[in-house]
């Protein structure tokens, strides 16, 4: 992968920036799971025609790095249970900053309308009359499956693919339909679902998978630094435990994982791709 | 939208592409669900730099006319129940190219890995020693249901979603777990399920489901011709007839299409983007 490729891409971009103001609006953009190339053409675009980003946890740093340099940048969170902006904050800025004027970018890791609460943030922008745009991203599951030769679907172990968020309010167990969840046939993706991998394990064999269903780890999915974990979800904690895994980690389960084996072909190694920006910062 | 954009990323992109032979291998690339600007931008390089695509019937003409002008085209199939290439000679295939030192295109529409058989095809190269990389695409799920203005999950309406397949085998009643797809507080989201509308209907319904639950229908999404119906579960057939709606159709149920009514922000009328390729069809 070229270096400089970014660099001349944006630079076609940069020359179709809007100068003037003009009315303003919000791009609800995807980022997609970390690796820049995943961004759709569409997101490149707005990264450079925005002049304020407001961006999550999740997006990648090699992403930010590809934001106009003079955009202005808000993080607005969130780790878990640590919202650094209360949503209900982050609806109402994102209106604020559009009747002053400003072409603003909320961009949120993965696709947006997928445990994204994107929904949330355009309903205020619909009530307050403000004008927004909605462009989809690689979500993690599609990211991660992709990059671990892990199909979501196959004619021979899934004919059907489920998409859940480990995610819990705090001190509440973990809701979810549990037999809904238990079934053959079927991939089931868990979006932060690290911390409560010991109940979706028990869980899953309490209502009827066997203890050596294969299920996959899969951390910091796309980027150079994925690792694909492959274990049965009897195992899981323990695989958490000792291979100290941490988030962003997308887990799957479901027989495809059986193909990882065969249909591994992503060398994290090889992938890094230099950005302009984390290239000026690494020779400051 | 700029015309010229697509032909100056292409240039640069065509900077780049490698004159000589290499050891051949196969590209397995998701086009996404229309709209070229939703290619992933390592999409668009692996488009200027394959020597012979091999495409199905879902890519749009917009993404065939961004294949790098020398590349031989082949069109794979695959209308329902008429393969033109049946899935067995399409792995082969694939494996010939590559082995006679090619760069192999594998274009599907949407996502590689979701009902798209990505993984079968790659099993065959995997075991005849090709090499390959998998680029994941934004599939038809999020694709639609972000130019229709229907979060995929919402916390008042969607813990989750899940996707399937309406496709069936010839001379086989569709069979899916209805009990399983039939609950609340989740989104279904049907890949090909227009052909079975009315069994789709009836089942979630005798499976629970009220009559008033809401649905959509999604024709042709992020496309110039995006067509989004809004309807009931019960009134899903009638509604497909009436508006003579066509695939590729995409079919949400779930309480989350009541948000279309304050989200739909897209007007397909303005969305056209002239590119190269069908400009110079036109003025031919």
């Amino acid at each position: 992968m070229d270096e400089s490729l970014f660099t001349e891409l944006v630079a076609v971009l940069d020359a179709r920036r809007p100068s003037s103001a003009g009315p303003g609006e919000v791009y609800l953009v995807g980022a997609g799971p970390g690796e820049p190339r995943l961004l759709t053409i569409r997101a490149l675009e707005l990264l450079r025609r925005a002049e304020v980003v407001i961006y999550d946890r999740l997006v990648s740093q090699q992403v930010l790095d590809l934001v106009h340099p003079s955009a202005e940048r808000i993080y607005a969170g969130k780790a878990e249970n640590d919202h650094t902006l209360p949503q209900d904050q982050i609806n109402h800025l994102l209106a604020r900053l559009a009747k002053q004027g400003q072409r603003v970018l909320r961009l949120k890791g993965g696709d947006p309308f997928i445990f994204g609460r994107g929904g949330e943030e355009i309903q205020t922008l619909s009530a307050e009359g403000v004008n927004f745009e909605v462009i989809p991203g690689i979500t993690a599951a599609t990211g991660c499956a992709a990059y671990a030769g892990i199909p979501l679907t196959h004619r021979d172990y899934a004919q059907s693919c489920i998409f859940v968020t480990g995610h819990r309010k705090q001190d509440h167990a973990l809701e979810l339909n549990w037999s809904a969840l238990a079934q053959r046939g079927q991939t089931v993706m868990f979006y932060m679902g690290l911390r409560e991998v010991e109940t979706i394990s028990q869980q899953l064999q309490a209502h009827g998978l066997p203890s050596d269903w294969p299920a996959a780890l899969v951390e910091q999915g796309t980027t150079s630094h994925q690792r694909a974990h492959i274990s049965s979800l009897a195992e899981l904690p323990t695989l958490v435990q000792q291979k100290e895994i941490k988030p962003p980690t997308l887990l799957m389960v479901g027989e495809v994982v059986k193909l990882h084996e065969c249909l591994d072909w992503f060398d994290p190694s090889t992938s890094t791709v230099e950005l302009l920006s984390t290239r000026k910062a690494k020779h400051e």
